[in-house]
């Protein structure tokens, strides 16, 4: 895949008031956040109110993609609806000598754009595996695939990644110079996501060992 | 602090139309979930359009606090509008025979209320006490305490407790009958957040250790 090196839109959302050091205007920031994250939260306005949804997602080139039951109202109420998808990393605590300065290392990505359900079956079969080797690379080729019931049970939406903020933290507290002599311990407490040992299904049969896509993800 | 056992108030956007096994109407669920998370996602209505900020936030018996800059115009804006916060634990990745039984585990609480500027200086001092202690526990009473000057550059937003849906996945994927004999591997890869080793800040007074509420952060 080419990489798409268009600048990201700047719009009054996504202009940082704060911390501009802070943000990335990059194209492939985004990507990165994105593409390292597990799982996104969307955000939707159902019935007048935001509403916030942890949920799976994959990116294929400039586009992102979610999916969820075709039972589920709220993906079908936000097609033509503009929805704010957002992937945080928390990489540390930030432990400055006052309160005040405290934070967090974090890199995030908040994306906004007109959530589009897709209903070409092509592009939803290609989502569908977008979405899956997101979270697992090479689980589509090992799994059995859908049949047209479940493809059917199955909404994408899609969302265009044309507008979109990414913020990134790293490093030590920025403690006022007349706080550096408080006897306070400062540093950062790293925060790590990682996978633990497989642990293979009871009802697995006994001589199908643990892949190497499961294995080795990282 | 007692614990209130009054139920969540069950609404149409907290009753659970899929999955109601995974539901829970507990308070103290809620409370759990809460309590283990280290960030939530913050959705609001700007513009006319959901937007969701990852942030830090804390809790004091059935009030949610989140904090943020003075100068960030979206916590103004969320004073006296309808707010979503979502707190996702990420446990594991569910890894089915078929593509379509795949599944996360996770527990995720989805808070709905009207968020509400705090003004009393006694509750905003109180609520970025317990948001520092959400967390680092221990970390306010060993690091330097707010100035007035400081106080009046934070905003803090409060928003009730009364109707959230809790929603927990644990365990094995749940296959089809039909494809147990499948020459799949299953299971769940476990999804861990951790604490690595204190990093000090290279401006830190060598003398001072790694205090207890630093080293001992489970």
């Amino acid at each position: 895949m080419a990489i798409d090196t268009t600048p990201l839109s700047s719009t009054p959302r996504t202009t940082l008031r704060r911390h501009r050091e802070r943000g990335m205007t990059d194209r492939a920031d985004l990507y990165t956040v994105l593409d390292a994250g597990l799982i996104c939260h969307l955000g939707v306005i159902s019935g007048g109110v935001p509403m916030v949804l942890p949920t799976a997602y994959g990116r294929d080139g400039d586009t992102l993609y979610v999916h969820g039951s075709s039972a589920n109202g709220a993906y079908g109420a936000a097609d033509g609806q503009q929805v704010c998808v957002t992937v945080t990393h928390l990489d540390g605590l930030v432990c400055a000598r006052s309160v005040f300065t405290h934070s967090v290392n974090y890199r995030s990505a908040v994306v906004f754009g007109t959530a589009t359900m897709v209903l070409d079956e092509d592009e939803r079969w290609q989502a569908l595996r977008i979405i899956t080797d997101h979270l697992i690379p090479g689980r589509w080729a090992a799994a059995r695939q859908p049949t047209r019931k479940e493809m059917a049970a199955t909404s994408v939406l899609s969302v265009p990644l044309t507008e979109a903020s990414v913020k990134i933290r790293t490093g030590m507290p920025k403690d006022e110079p007349e706080d550096l002599g408080l006897d306070v311990w400062a540093g950062v407490l790293p925060v790590w996501v990682t996978f633990g040992e497989p642990e293979p299904d009871p009802l697995l049969r006994e001589e199908i060992p643990v892949p190497a896509h499961i294995r080795d993800r990282k």
